[in-house]
């Protein structure tokens, strides 16, 4: 089998959040999220069967990588190989158009698009709910990156039924996201071990017990186009996330001074009549997710603090396509 | 009827946390706290009790005061005169010894200094529960400024079992806290509404169903003067504490970046080998829990950080007192 194939992903902010594992080896979620594609952002993978090859490889960003990142890919690809029925060796070229460490994860885009890309090269056609199961494999939040638009993720309890799918397409309303890169330093503990560890918060429990009724409520503000709804839930289930990150054992902190900071402003700016909210993931940096009638206000006021290094912005994005 | 007293008590500072009431009224809490007095810092209050006079006075470090702190102070006596059937009006004059805005609540001592007083005042001598329980009436964690050293209030369930008690003596142990003030303002929101909305935290019911164990650990540890024990124990009761109040409906953030930067550097100054923790109230000064050992060493990195206005320091103090 020879066959190559390129596709492209979006990253995507989760609006409620996953954090924690039900099933840690497949990857099933304790609880449902509910996420946004970021359009304009994306990781575009390359990948190329060999049937004569002796092993994987990976071209990360231009550079040959071995290592950890290569092991992922690896594994990654061994449960594609054994639940398609695949042979050969994999090529993987892979990169992204947005900068490390810029508060922007870049798994979910990356398994999302290495999926879609070795599927095709491979020279099958899967629906897109096969697609998401598989990404999540790799990465959980690489289901919702499959998906175009407005992504729910159904916690499942097996393989095939953990997937994502698309609750409404980039156009449905224009959410912008305002990304406050207040940290560029990378965090000390990935959200890989942190979903290790969730369980060990006395939280946990209570947070994936009430995450359904904060997705029904995501989604009926999501479609009915309700910023202040959507606000509110945006922030408390972030706040709530963290919250059971910080009472893990060990303690979780992602907050820095400066997310605090921001997060304190986006309170006041909502307050005063600005479409905006926050939401922070697995780091530091604050997701400000506005309108965009509101957006530039946001993104003046936001570069206007003292504690953000840069910002970047992106609105709602499409599903995982493959492109050549 | 006519008498007169002074008493002294000391603010404590709560090592498990008492947030949230089963009963708001009596202030009967939701979970029991332990916490330590601060020695050095006291309120003093004298009460005079009058026949003849129409109406209970205030005179609050020196100025004749009117208004809220009038009306709470008419409500405790009120109580008093109830439940010990005094008649008569007092004038109350009340002074810290402590700046107000220092992170140091005041209630607390000014409600075990008010109570003690103005029983004594009254020729009543009653046993120390009766006046810890008394003083909980006033405000929650006055109950635990009432007995010396280090403390524990059993939640109980009645006005009569709702009492603190004292675990060792202020000798048993060199605890010091070093309260590193990051902010002088005034709280938003008060410990008095937080209680109130503590319920609506989803939260709540677990950090209160899980608080008895958490005094088991720090109970014993206080007794075995185990300090990383202890550590542990604090900080994580703090940390639950205020993910409940983040989490509950309106969301309350004491927390502000200079808190998150010294929580941050204490739990690093841990691992680097020094004794200390961190414990934050419904506020954002930092109270820094570690031994007279470490103490000068704690203050000098503490002081060295830019986000620190001043700091105070306070070893373990004793009980309300009668001294005049």
């Amino acid at each position: 089998m020879n066959g190559t194939a390129i596709a492209r992903a979006h990253p995507n902010i989760a609006f409620i959040k996953y954090w924690g594992n039900a099933d840690e080896r497949l990857r099933i979620p304790s609880n449902g999220s509910l996420s946004m594609n970021l359009d304009g952002l994306y990781t575009e993978t390359r990948v190329t069967w060999f049937n004569d090859a002796d092993r994987d490889r990976l071209i990360l960003n231009g550079q040959p990588t071995t290592g950890p990142a290569l092991d992922r890919v690896v594994r990654h690809v061994d449960q594609l190989r054994e639940r398609l029925g695949l042979t050969g060796k994999v090529e993987v070229e892979s990169r992204n158009n947005f900068p490390m460490g810029a508060g922007i994860a870049s798994s979910a885009s990356s398994f999302a698009a290495l999926t879609v890309a070795a599927v095709s090269a491979a020279g099958l056609e899967l629906p897109e709910h096969e697609l998401s199961a598989l990404a999540r494999l790799g990465s959980g939040s690489a289901s919702r990156s499959v998906p175009g638009g407005y992504v729910e993720w159904a916690a499942g309890g097996t393989h095939q039924s953990s997937f994502a799918f698309s609750i409404a397409g980039p156009d449905h309303w224009d959410i912008v996201d305002v990304v406050a890169v207040v940290s560029e330093v990378h965090k000390d503990v990935g959200s890989r071990e942190g979903h290790a560890v969730a369980s060990t918060s006395e939280f946990q429990r209570e947070r994936v017990a009430t995450a359904t009724s904060r997705i029904d409520i995501c989604r009926a503000a999501l479609l009915d186009r309700d910023f202040s709804r959507l606000a509110r839930v945006v922030e408390h289930d972030s706040d709530m996330m963290h919250a059971v990150m910080m009472t893990s054992t060990p303690p979780l902190f992602y907050w820095l001074p400066g997310s605090l900071e921001l997060m304190s402003a986006v309170r006041r700016w909502r307050a005063e009549g600005l479409n905006v909210c926050y939401t922070l993931d697995a780091g530091p940096n604050v997701h400000c997710i506005t309108t965009s009638e509101d957006a530039d206000e946001v993104e003046s006021r936001v570069r206007s603090l003292g504690c953000v290094h840069t910002t970047l912005r992106a609105g709602a994005g499409g599903p995982a396509l493959v492109v050549g």
